[in-house]
């Protein structure tokens, strides 16, 4: 038998993260120092509820939005933090203005937590409580921005509600990501993944909205209640445009006038091609730009910024 | 404005841990010491997949069944690690070594991991492998093992092989924690779900098998296909119990002579009740007992058994 390797003191990561902040256990840490228990129930069982809030020219965006959700999420899990909304606020801003980006992508989080024996009992565990805050980052890319998005329309089934709630904001993402390489495969950027009757749900981080003679729609069941889908909903409104929340089939989708899909991370983003088939002129759509340059516009509102006082 | 709090070099864990070793980026490290970056996607996408494999009186329990679920699961989720088959069994051999325990939990899992500039293409990720053996922990406590588990029926679904494959051990459970506070709420000590019939599924971490006039039978759908659960159909061959996979209702669960459940984390473990009602006599299914005292014999079978050779 050969000897035994030594029991290292300390762990050694040479892995490259980006730039930013995190705050855990009472402490702000550059990202790359942030780092959680392998025994974290959080990530042995994706027991955990998250919210992604985002930054833009120095002033968070709907942050009270994102606050209302990500508190409710832990009371549907049962889970509690030693701090109250204004202080989780506080450490939200705190991470941005010790990062010092004007354009952040702040995440926070709840998880199960680990309970010192390892009990299998989720009520023994202590939760934690962890924010960080990196690049803005985006669901498209520059270019796809410019063009459009290519989706495809796969048969993999999101999540189900009476499975996992999904107004609650979590981690189960392996529908995602199976539905992620599917795409790939078929040359689009991104995917789509049904319902239980087949039709549209969301897509890896982004809810769906189609333009059909002047109307814009939604999925309502088995999505993610997005702000930015809020958002678009109230741009709407004020733009007189007709709104609703409705069942959405694979052929509206690929018979639309014009398709979009929303995100914290990017926000309101073109989809120029369904499954190999262009989406009204393969452009993106005249609606779509006005909502998209909306969106932007209300970063400017008083009533939606939280501004960050950077040191 | 206050002033910016200060960033910290290093973050500093109070809490306490079970004692055991760790292997990561090369190293093998106290359990203590054992972090992932929050940026993990195994972490923030629970992109990743693992198996358990316990060590037993200083040997491992069928790791080759272990070592071939998890590496047909990394193939199945595009992942790949630097580590061929030989080598995990030496890391896991390693860090049971390292820790002196006899009878150990031992986890390995392959994350999606990171990327350096936190892309959202999974393809872009540097996938991570990560194992850890602790001490041998059970779904039963000592107690339950001796009367025999209440189980309580929820009509929670577990998550639908169209949504995630079940046979790729994964950690979606969320359905399972929502079902463990139902099952609390009930005064019973664990939970069973349901599939998209309504029929048994299984329950956080374990196979249900029912006993019915001398017969033997567990469900085949959205389960996953325990080691445990091959090692009863095994036993059940050598006594010539007939074994049968078939879909079993809430009725046959409830008017079975005997249940058991089984689970890498306590073997073959007894059931006396369902919903409050007492299954059989109420005490430990005599056929139950023989499968469970076989289970443990089992473990002295030199085809089972990969000594450990501790320094």
């Amino acid at each position: 038998m050969s000897t035994l390797p030594k029991l290292s003191d300390r762990h050694v990561d040479a892995r490259n993260y980006p730039p930013g902040v995190s705050f855990m256990d009472g402490q702000y840490l550059p990202i790359h120092e942030a780092k959680l228990s392998v025994l974290d129930y959080g990530f042995l069982h994706s027991d955990a509820t998250y919210d992604v809030v985002h930054v833009w020219k120095g002033a968070f965006f709907r942050l009270d939005d994102h606050l209302d959700r990500f508190f409710r999420g832990m009371g549907e899990l049962h889970m509690s933090i030693p701090y109250d909304r204004a202080q989780v606020a506080e450490i939200l801003h705190n991470c941005v203005a010790l990062s010092g980006l004007e354009n952040a992508y702040v995440e926070f989080i709840c998880t199960r937590g680990t309970s010192p024996d390892f009990s299998r009992d989720p009520r023994d565990a202590e939760n934690r409580f962890i924010a960080f805050a990196i690049p803005f980052g985006s669901v498209a890319n520059k270019q796809q921005l410019e063009k459009g998005l290519h989706l495809a329309v796969t048969d993999i089934l999101r999540i189900p509600a009476l499975s996992v709630d999904p107004t609650v904001k979590n981690y189960h993402w392996l529908d995602m990501i199976k539905a992620l390489y599917v795409a790939y495969d078929l040359g689009a950027d991104t995917a789509i993944l049904v319902d239980g009757s087949g039709d549209i749900s969301e897509g890896p981080g982004f809810n769906v909205f189609v333009i059909k003679d002047g109307a814009v729609s939604t999925p309502g069941a088995s999505v993610l209640l997005g702000v930015t889908r809020q958002t678009v909903f109230e741009i709407c409104k004020e733009m007189r445009l007709e709104c609703q929340v409705r069942a959405i089939s694979r052929s509206d989708l690929l018979n639309a006038d014009e398709v979009f899909i929303t995100s914290t991370a990017g926000g309101v983003m073109p989809v120029s091609k369904v499954d190999g088939r262009s989406i009204g002129s393969g452009a993106i759509g005249t609606q779509s730009k006005r909502i998209m340059d909306r969106y932007w516009q209300l970063h400017d509102a008083p009533r939606h910024r939280t501004p960050v006082s950077y040191a």
